[in-house]
């Protein structure tokens, strides 16, 4: 594979070069780190990368890698930038035979994901979405108990996705990014960990957000982007939810909890103990069910490595993405058909998109409900 | 003490009972325990009461108590009947020159509530409201810690009540008259769990809800009342927040949850494990601070049993109330003015009313925001 | 009831009386709740009583009890003294006609229990041991969970009770007794927490005791007897057992662990958070019960007194004893043969001041193992 | 690196090759991974080496690899066999000059571990044992909290480790060997499980075990190995310990749990949370201590890879040993003196064996302590 991003400051980039190690089968092989092209060689190196496979510009890696005999390219690119190079480096890549795994959110808009799954249709390549927190063994397995015949109908979902982070006064270049729309997009909070949760709850449920109510806050004046938020959910059963996100709730780190409540059952998990899932039931005890135990399904110990007890992470469930994005690729390469192995890709990217700008608008107005549109919010493109 | 309800069906009023005897300061001396005397006799002889003092309605018993010497007569009824009730049976006891202590919700509209306002200012007698969850001891250490300087300005409020026992299709007796708008009121789940919730978010952060935003669904077709909500919710301070409260959150049992974000720390509390608080800060260790231990301040301290270790529950606290009640009582026989010792009186009886009309009328509306009035919302008053 | 010790200093009579009063059914009549007849009779009234019935000795209390109409007099007393008294008033009420209700360790030596028994056996009254951890309704519930048929043959026991109060340097007036031989007896640790938590191990396992190795410590130099301890354990089913104890475990506040290992299943319990009870199995999913839920048994629900989600703590595990004591003074006085409800009696006493002296016995000894005797130890004894 | 053993059907390969492939800086180069050469062969393709470069033998090799230029030959070996093979394959493997990362318990026997300590010595070569759990991030963390002033003297340690796998009657291909003498040496669960236990211990407080008091158990007559057991300690500084270890804990998946006492603090850590680790004191409230937060140590940084919130895991704490193993090749190839960079090694390796034999020798005396003794227990090595 080859990586657009992620150079020395950029966490996310160690983590994704991890998940794509740890099980042996992707190498890295090209990147474009950095826009200065010294420092990106300088870290390619680091890498253990040939100087003549590391570039000062995604534009250039393409054009080169592309000219490279086909046993040695790269089969794909990961995109780890800031969200605003998300869609040219996913066009560009498309445009040059290379399969695409992006960072979320897919585009800055809305409109940007829809011509891009255009671009992807084109192509005939592969494109997928990095929900990391979806990949989870007991995620999976989460969603078996709530499509299961004992569980009953959905009623409600709480998901909450809670950081301390951006409480702080200082800005990281971290912060700094995220809360520049140039570079972020329309929002903060829910464009960078709002969408995680909005994903997870129609992942796990298997419902549809149809219309959203929003609330999105701003706690610093000097914020011009949304760092706190709330939204009323709908789905299209019926069914009501709650998300709730922020970056300003001091002392929390990464506390994305979902609890999906049916007519019969109901189901608990947090990402900060991702290795218990509780499944609750009207009349019988509480069940816990553990990552890697006998008990879990073939679905959810396929996303497994280690015996019970034996803790796995986050990058854990990063490498369950790689891997089954390896695995399309072979398949893909045989000209099978079976891509979906558990990779979101860019339906998921359309609705994050739509539920991001749907949020938004909603937040601005007055009126209690809004449509979950799959058509671009005109008067936030207007801005 | 004399108690208006609470018959052999009614778990509420044995609780009150062990509330009332844990401290061994009051004494149950009259009741009105059943619409059917022979039924009332008969339950007040097992709770050990003269026949003479049971009474087959709290008309009787008032105007008989009355008319006792005053150290033989009651000193306070204590109303733990359906909602309908609340407001009669305290108009008529202050009238006979009785204090009151009331379950929640106090009155069935906003109107009675401020009717029952001006009986106590005309009355010089005691009022007070059984938020029990409120005398947790460390729900009073949560308010200091919110309330000091290390913690800053409140930014935000997560509060959850969750309860799963009306996802039965069975409708046991304790269920059938919450559901019945005549005994209920306008709501069923905001009113009996939701005005819980909103009274411990105003409590611990010293802030008072100003707006609100509310979607009430009702899971049940045949049911005319809400049994599941959440509320958006605007501060005075400019904070936001948000109220959760289902009562068909199947698997849960009595699950209340806070969580107060302030500039610089937050706290989080579980009603499932009373004894523990956690506040945690931006760049120090998160402490736990526990019932009992020396950590904790008087005011906490005051209102514990038990050396830390050994769990204080429910009854601990609901007798909470019943201590600082009987406190009130000494201070008022002694014409002292401090009367506020920690019981929930008229002013979070009129608040509790105006959340629940507020969140019955917002949710009924278009708009998104809708003030927290202290005024009775006609739309409802009407129907 | 009557009761002797509990005045204003010690916290464990304060318990008890609230214990007492929770359900309603026991009244404290009179009490010997000091050697200073002066403060007997105050600390009397402040609780209620009148002088007459507040003695400067218990000699004095019973004597004078005795001769009251037995309509007026006190059906059984509380001991809840230092240790070494325990044995003379539990004799002397026997005497007297009173049943008795006595705190841990039932007397301070094991020659001295044979005695007691004796004496209830030529009495013809009640005995009951407060051993109030046991009455937590989940460790009925794993009672009844380890005797079924699927637990299989218990194989391993393991309980552990940490406290760190005695690791402070000041000694309170609570620590000062205990740590004192002729008030305590042999051992302060054992006697004080370790008997608790080898009852609970009998108790829940249904297996005795059979042989002990044992190591004491004092952490201290100035004190003469432990603080600390360990003692590994054979049940007489050949099973294996650990038991820690300790009193100096810095930051624990009052940790008593229960976890039975069978063939097939295991339970594990916290007194911490004492109404959640673990059902753990080879190849299924651990199961959660918890105190008033549907799912326990009627046994456990007994026990229980609001419905699940509503903590119950120490005082209400306390106060069962109180209800099961007085439902065993209900049916001695009719003659009934029912007796065995919950409360234990002679038999553990017995079996508590063995664990105590084979303990200490087998801590001085180079010999790993040394049976459990119910003989008194004579090298212990001599001293 | 090379790999002796971790074949298909071996967990424990997989986690070493998941480890080392982590940092991007290990390559996995050549391999002996069954005594079956095709299958060897067939096994190391699918890993995606060079035929040539997997070995139907550990001899073989080692002499091969020896022969290449040294750019191209492995720079270490692990080994991940069986207990019987580590010594034959570590010292040949010193013999031809290749550094040696190996599972524990290091050798089949203390004698064998002196004779290794010499080979090390004459062979100025590294050695390396994975003790996994000790390079958890927080278990530095611990270990510089026990340290501190603050801490004070240590007074006691429990250390618990039970697992339940092997209360199965079938046997596991995993089990067969663990339980076979010839293949596992002495013991089974206090040499798979309880020397980890062990070394925890000691390394987190700082004191060495002194003198043991044990007893071992085998639940069933078939095996003629221990499968439980547990360890009184008695450490050189006076303090006291405990130490439980079972594989028969049904339901126990992989639960190693630490406490270390001190004099005015105290630490708790669980395996199965990796991530938290709790400070407690005598009079200031519990504080926790979280992975990657800013609150730990440098030492405690650096063993992480995320920041907090996202969970690391076992992979990962493994993955630090192969970094820091690799730190110190890099050291000895630059002639650095600086080697001790946190990989247990053959000091280690001694203690664990010695830990091993001193308790099987103390679990069948009748005596009660015996010391942890560096010499060879004859009465062992003679059977």
């Amino acid at each position: 594979m080859g990586m657009v991003g992620g150079g020395p400051d950029a966490f996310i980039g160690a983590i994704h070069r991890m998940a794509a190690a740890l099980d042996g089968e992707i190498e890295l092989v090209c990147g474009a780190f950095s826009a200065n092209e010294l420092a990106s060689v300088e870290f390619g190196k680091a890498l253990g990368l040939a100087s003549e496979r590391s570039y000062g510009s995604y534009q250039q890696m393409f054009i080169e890698e592309a000219q490279l005999p086909k046993s040695q390219r790269m089969d794909f690119v990961v995109i780890v930038t800031p969200n605003h190079l998300h869609f040219p480096v996913a066009k560009m890549a498309l445009n040059n035979g290379f399969h695409v795994l992006s960072d979320k959110p897919a585009t800055l808009s809305l409109a940007q994901a829809l011509e891009l799954e255009l671009e992807i249709y084109k192509s005939e390549l592969l494109y997928g979405l990095t929900h990391a927190y979806a990949s989870y063994p007991l995620i999976k397995q989460a969603k078996e108990l709530v499509n299961a015949r004992e569980f009953g109908t959905v009623k409600k979902v709480i998901v909450e996705y809670t950081q301390g982070w951006l409480a702080k006064n200082e800005i990281s270049k971290q912060a700094q990014w995220r809360l520049d729309p140039k570079q972020s997009g329309i929002s903060c909070c829910m464009g960078d960990i709002g969408v995680h949760a909005a994903h997870l709850a129609e992942y796990v449920s298997g419902l549809a957000i149809e219309a959203v109510c929003a609330e999105l806050n701003s706690t610093n004046p000097e914020r011009s982007l949304d760092d706190d938020g709330c939204v009323l959910l709908k789905f299209h059963n019926g069914a009501s939810g709650v998300l709730i996100a922020s970056q300003v709730a001091v002392g929390d780190e990464n506390n994305l909890t979902l609890k999906v409540y049916g007519e019969h059952q109901s189901i608990e998990w947090s990402q900060l103990d991702p290795n218990t899932l509780f499944l609750k039931s009207l009349n019988r005890p509480t069940q816990i069910f553990r990552t890697g135990s006998p008990c879990v399904s073939r679905y959810a110990s396929d996303a497994t490595r280690l015996p019970a007890g034996h803790p796995e992470g986050y990058i854990e469930a990063f490498a369950n993405i790689y891997k089954s994005f390896a695995q399309q690729i072979r398949a893909h390469q045989q000209h099978k058909q079976e891509y979906d192995l558990g990779v979101p890709g860019i339906r998921e990217a359309i609705r994050g998109m739509a539920f991001i700008e749907s949020v938004v608008f909603a937040a601005r107005s007055e009126q209690k409900w809004h449509p979950l549109s799959l058509l671009p919010q005109e008067a936030l493109s207007n801005e």
